[in-house]
Order: C-alpha cells, then structure tokens, then sequence
C-alpha cells in the first residue's frame, strides 16, 4: 500500500463525463489497496468565468484590497471541482470527502493572486485516510494568518499538489494532464520527439523554465525543495488500461542520477518565441552602467532574462538583454526616453522577432564539447547566433525567430534524442 | 449614525449592472452616515446551475456524506456574490470587505442542506465597521463546529441576513426583493389590493406561512425571537431616490402594536394552491385513531398542514387532512395501502383540486364575528366551505380551487382592505 496524490487539471474536469473518468480513474487506484488524495483544478474556463465578471467591476487600481476579493472570487471554482469529484466517487461505492485549502489547512502569506504555500497540516486529511476515505483538496489556493482566503496565482494547483504530497509525506505525486509526458523537444517540431522515461529534476526545471511548458516550474522547485517523486502523465488514456500499465507511463521527475541517465548528455531541446531583445549601442564602459540601464526596467517590473555585456572598444560597449514580448513596447519606450538620455547611449536597438533554443542535459557536467557541437551544428544550417547564455546543465541561444524550427531540428537529430537509449526506462516505484 | 443591514435577493444580483445598482445604493447609504452590512443572495440562476452539476453527479441515496459536498459546492454561489459586490463598492470609492459564513462565523449544526444559526460572532464585522468599512457576508451558509461548510436551505439567505442583524443589534434590517412591500393580498388576483406600510410581526408570521412568499417564514420566526425590525422593500426603484424616501417605502414588520395597527381587524388575505386534501371515510371511532392514520404520514416525512376530525356517528367518524401536493400521490398509495386495511376504513377519498384561503388579522383577537362574516361572504357567493381551520389571529378555509379569485375578491372587498386606513402609515426609524 502507498500513499499517492494525484493532480487533474482543469481539461481533464472540464465536463461531468470528464470528473466521472477521473472518479473511476481514482477508485481502480483505491481498489489496488492504495490510500489517495486527489487535488482537482477547477473546470477549464471556469477561473477565466469567474476573473471575467470579477474585471468588469473592479476598479483599476490593484491594491490589497481589490486583490482579497479577486481571491475571494477564483478560489470558488476549486471548491465546485473538489464537491463534485467527491461525489463522483461516492457514486462509484468509494468513500470520499471534500476539503478547501482553508479546511486542511493549506497556510500561505497573504500576497493575494500569487501567496506563497507556508505549511500545510497534514492531521485531518491523515485521519480521512486512515478512514479509508479518498481526500480531495482544492488546488490553487490558502489561507493566510488572518483568516483570509488567498490563491496561488495561475497554474497553482500543480504547486498545490506536490506542496500536499511533500506534507503527507506521500510515496509519489502523479500529475494528469493532456499530453502523456515530457518530450526531448515539442513533438509538433520534430515528429521524431520522443518521451523519456524519466528526466532528473534538475533537468525538469531547465525545460520548465526554458519553455517547456508541461508542468509550472514553481511544482518543480517545490519538489526540488522536498525531494517528491513527481510522474508527468496523461489523464486521457482509457481509465480502466491496468494500473500497472498506467503507473509506468508518462515521464517520472526524479532525485536518482543513475547510469542510464548519464548516458544521455543531452536530454532535450526547450525553445520559446517569448522574448524580445533590445541592444543599447555605445555606452560608457563604467561600474555601475548595468544597474543604470536595469535599475529602471526593474523598478517597472519587468523581468529581465538574458543579459550580455561586449568587452569595451574606446571606452564604450554594447549591452544587450531580453525581457517577455509583453513588455517589449514598455522597455523600448523607458529605454529611449530614460536611460538613453541619462548615460548618453548612441542608439537604442530592438527586436521582437527571435527565439531562444536550449540544450539541456545534466550529462554536460561532464561532457566537454557540448555547447560547441551546438554552435557547430547551427553555423552548418548557416544560422547567426546573436546571444549566448549558459548554466552548468544548458546552453541557450538567441537566433532568429525564422529558423526555430530548422535549428530545433538539426539539435534534436545530432544529439541523437530521436533514437531510444537502452536502459532509458526507469522503475516505477509503485505497482498495482 | 445608524446600523443598517442590506439583504439583495438572486435577481437583483442577476447580472453585473444589477451588482453596480447595488453598490450604488449601498454607496448612498453610507454617503448619508450610516454603518452598512450587505448579505446578498447568489446571483440568480447560479444555486440551480450548480446544484444540476451536483445532481448529475451524486449517488442516489442521501446521507450526510452526500450533502456535505452538496453545501460545499452549492455555498460558493454566495461567495463569488460577496466578491463581486465589494470589488463594485470599491469602484463606487467606499471601502468594502467581504466574509463568508465560516469567516465571520456564522455557527450552525451539522445538518447538512437545512443546518439552523446557532450564533455569530460580531467581533470582526464590528472591527471593520469601526474602520469604515461595509462588511459583506453571505448569506445561505455558516460553519459547523467540526469546520464544515453547510447551508440553510433555499431561502437561507433572508435568515442570514436577520440573523446578523440579530448578533449586531442592527437598527433595521432591509430586504430588498423583486416586489415593493407586503400587499394585503396578491395584486395580481385583486386589482385594489393595497401594499400595507406596516403589518405586526405575528400578522406577517401567519401571512408567510399561508401562502405570501414575500419573505422566508424562518427569517421572519428569527426577527420575531430576537425583535429585528424588518423593512421589505423594492430593489427596482432607481438607486438614486432620496434616501429619506426609500427609508419609509415598502413594508416594515413592527413588533409595537399601535392604535393605528389595531384599526385594521383584518391586516391581509393569504391563500395557496399548493395543498391537496385527503379523507378517510368510516373509520373505527376509537382512543389513537389518529395516531394510527397519521403516524405513517409522518414516518414517511410528509407533512401535514390543516386535520379535521369529524364528531362519530354509529361508532364511525371521517377524518380529514391536507399535505403538500407534491406529497399527494404518494399519501394517498401509503394511506390505500397501509391504513385502509390496518383501520378498517370503508373509503380513501383525495382531491387535489383545493384551495387554502385564510384572513389575518391581530384585531380579530379582540372582534368577534369576523370569522362568521368570512363564512357568510363565501356563502353568499355561493361557495362551498370543505374545512375550518382557525388560530388567535386567521381563519383559513378549504375551497374548490375554481372559486379561488372569487374568494378572495369578495373577502378583500367586504374586510374594506382596498380603503386606504388613516394613520396606516407608521414612521420609519431611519433617515438620510
């Protein structure tokens, strides 16, 4: 017997057919002699349903007050998802019960729409258990200190689930959702992508980060943080396939470097058209010129994500750096109308149109040559790389946004990720 | 200064335009110096579309473990409401907070569906209206001592709101519906039908309870225990009337019975279609007979409004008695099948056909022979009477449904209640 959470997303509880897939999903899992919690996003389009009604009257201004009552508003679409899956499965003949995150409960600060998980006590849902009850906990979202409900902004109850998993103590958290794994690179670019096995956390954080977008990366620094096997899978398989057919699917995060992993240098290839870049031209090689120019775009929260200094020719140099599409008109504009003035820059450059490519393999560490087999493969496509950037387990790049594709492709097919390493599937810490 | 508490039914919280008149009105209340708590329903159509989800979802049997999830899911209709209303209060500039029922608490027992207010602690309510703040709870809901969510059954929220009225020792307590005031009979039957501008607590006990679905019969049990002045009133005047005029419009149920209230013998004239008769012909006239007939009604949770035993003849008597008529079918097959044969009756006789219509009236404690006066109007109108029931302050009778309009016509016009009385209008206790 083992202790299992696992997480649905909003696709997967979109509909009454859907949480009734999920209800028999969850007791095939009971039935096995396994105790379960379950944390449900809320049904898809709900949260936006529900932010909609929520923007139409609120005032402009976002302060703590506007923000308790947003809170207080999203949190009710979990709290519909939990009470429904519970009585699903108490349709199937499976004891269960509901819980909120202010039940559990679930402590978080009070940064409502994005608070930050405190502690969650694990006695009451420990006691259900040992009930022999399924317990279903709405994802997403807290309590703070005061009484006051809060969220974990979007995409929280990925957080919610391993954080719960991490408190319990649990033997593995399985995260459901509509595609079956985490794939060497986006399948819909390379055909040949494969699904692996497993992945090592570390690498699971890179391609979260880098773009990847399979599971939010704030799950996978959690556990990180708390060390929780954590399996990607696919919610969408028939319920009934054999649970021990369905406990060895998808792709398992994991904390053990074994020998099979290390084989593979590269583990995939992340890549996103995000960002824009924009290149201030001519200023002063002096301390403090990086803070000059970064110290205004932070004070505007705007996240700032590669950043590149040129060594200086006659006393001035370039400096680049890339920050979300969003925000590209906003930077551009404080740029030139702020920094540029202030430092005396020659020109200020712009350029939405790019894409950032990342190798990623923990296999770097100890493989020398990696990134330079990857500027070699690009200068053969005749790709110009603009930006480069490194960590000790990946190597990004900022080209042009017309050659994703074709530099996604060469990377995935010199780095071999299209044919199946022996040894590349992991055990499955649980079975049926 | 005064301390005002708001209730909003479904249907002025319909819609986000509905939810912006309501701000505004609370708005003008506040502008004008008093302390506003605001209990609003969910917005109409919102209870049913969850409860259909649940529906859809849940077993067949009803235990507690089953409606706990339906109060889980159901409750979060009032609680996006709260949201809603304060972030559009908050637009309108006034500093508004909003709680649900477990974070006030409003304390209840554990019966799932139709819990009971056991108490509500002020202390957090009272420390924000001290800030200046209007404090927004929901109604329907309330928290039972194991932490629980539960609701108070359809109509809840009318209890909600006179219920913290109660704890706060509010000044008044408004209901806001979708009708002006308590009329002293339906407008739609009898054209002259007068709103009434005050009507006793124990009259508009008796006039809820037969049939005038103006306010919750429990809300007004909770006003008459803990003495709340209740005012109801229109939501659909513009929200901009003076408040000195909104103050005294619609009805106020007042505990004082003035000269003026003791003018009017009969306040009111109530009447529903809603029950169904039943009659036991020839049963054995014996010590228990009606324990024996309408002890299975009861273990089969029907419950019975008007019994009418009649006096024997040759050791036999009839007895009579009234359920709801969605019972009706029901009773009669366990009456057929069970008492018949256990009594001995000659005859099982039901007609679904009836019509209840009662006259109200505090002053028919010190008039005699306004009964008789009932009995010799609808006599003279060629109606005939199926049975009495009576109390200190109606009498209601049973008639064929088809002579309903004219019942109540020809009572409404011989009780003069289409004159307008002088002194009926009482002074409001609040003003701008």
């Amino acid at each position: 017997m083992a202790l299992i959470v696992h997480k649905y997303g909003g696709t997967s509880m979109g509909s009454t057919e859907r949480i009734q897939s999920v209800a028999k999903r969850v007791a095939k899992w009971v039935r096995a002699g396994h105790q379960l919690v379950v944390v449900p996003s809320a049904m898809s389009g709900e949260t936006n349903r529900l932010l909609g009604l929520a923007k139409t009257l609120a005032p402009a201004r976002e302060d703590a007050a506007v923000q308790r009552e947003l809170d207080m508003i999203a949190s009710t679409g979990e709290q519909v998802s939990v009470g429904l899956l519970a009585l699903a499965l108490q349709a199937e003949g499976v004891p269960a019960i509901s819980y909120t995150g202010w039940q559990v409960p679930v402590r978080t600060d009070s940064a409502y729409t994005k608070a930050r998980i405190q502690s969650i006590e694990g006695d009451r849902v420990r006691a259900d258990l040992a009930a022999g009850r399924v317990v279903i906990i709405t994802g997403f979202q807290g309590i703070d200190d005061a009484g006051h409900i809060t969220t974990l902004g979007r995409g929280g109850s990925d957080t919610s689930a391993v954080a719960v998993a991490a408190a319990l103590k649990a033997d593995e958290c399985l995260i459901y959702t509509d595609v079956d794994g985490v794939y060497t690179t986006d399948p819909r670019i390379v055909p040949t992508a494969r699904r692996m096995a497993a992945i090592s956390f570390e690498e699971m954080l890179e391609m979260a980060s880098l773009g990847s977008k399979v599971l939010q990366i704030r799950s996978v620094e959690f556990a990180g943080k708390y060390r929780v096997p954590l399996r990607v899978l696919s919610s969408f398989t028939p319920w009934d396939i054999p649970l021990a057919e369905e406990a060895v699917s998808g792709t398992l995060i994991t904390f053990e470097e074994d020998e099979h992993m290390e084989q593979a240098i590269v583990a995939g290839i992340a890549f996103n058209r995000d960002e824009a870049k924009i290149t201030v031209l001519g200023v002063p090689d002096k301390p403090g010129i990086a803070f000059q120019i970064l110290g205004d775009v932070a004070d505007a929260n705007i996240d700032v994500d590669m950043i590149i200094q040129n060594v200086a020719r006659d006393g001035r140099t370039d400096f680049s750096f890339t920050v979300h599409r969003n925000d590209y008109a906003r930077t551009m504009e404080l740029i030139k109308d702020k920094v540029q003035p202030a430092t005396g820059a020659a020109e200020v450059q712009g350029d939405a149109r790019i894409c950032k490519v990342s190798i990623v393999g923990i296999g770097m560490r100890s493989h020398a040559g990696i990134a330079s087999a990857m500027f070699r493969t690009l200068s053969e496509e005749g790709i110009n790389i603009q930006m480069i950037s490194t960590s000790e387990i990946k190597t990004s790049v900022v080209i042009d946004e017309k050659y994703m594709e074709l530099a996604v492709r060469a990377l995935h097919k010199v780095f071999e990720l299209d044919v199946a390493k022996p040894g590349g599937v992991s055990e499955a810490p649980i079975s049926g």
